[in-house]
């Protein structure tokens, strides 16, 4: 289906925004270490559903829904990795302190 | 275009994925008031790319993309109200420390 230019224009905006927005998350947890206050569950789901997303843009052979998916998915499992390694290592921590 | 069945169903599975991966965050955050480690880039980039996604929607008349963005935003605005209001507060508290 074909759209005006500034209708494609909006969605080619949307993909992008919504794309860039996970890489400051994952940028700042890099930065402070600290992911205290982010959801595991919300980064299992959202890695799941990107990966899911990337999968159908690639059976469908839609590259926009490939690419932009594939991009997201790096952001979204460095917060889940350093989520999962955090809560890890406070449970190990907490083990040690508990004797 | 039509697809597959199994097709149609990992595109929902996806949608479906990454529309609920939202709520888990929006809730821990209401629950435990912290949002110390939640970046406030990515809530401003990723609320107005979803504004965007449901505005694109909304116009091509496509009803999944209209649906799934509107959902999505509930959550994401709660984050980002909860980052903000956070950060003024802290940003009121550091003054009145200060003198």
């Amino acid at each position: 289906m074909t759209h005006s230019p500034a209708v494609t224009l909006l969605g080619y905006l949307a993909a992008t925004l919504t794309t860039l927005s996970f890489f400051p998350q994952a940028i700042k947890i890099l930065r402070t270490g600290d992911t205290t206050a982010i959801s595991l569950r919300m980064y299992l789901l959202l890695s799941i559903g990107i990966a899911c997303w990337g999968l159908y843009g690639f059976i469908i052979q839609d590259g926009p829904v490939m690419v932009a998916n594939a991009i997201t998915l790096v952001p979204a499992l460095v917060v889940l990795q350093r989520k999962i390694s955090h809560m890890l290592h406070n449970r190990h921590a907490r083990r040690i302190q508990q004797g």
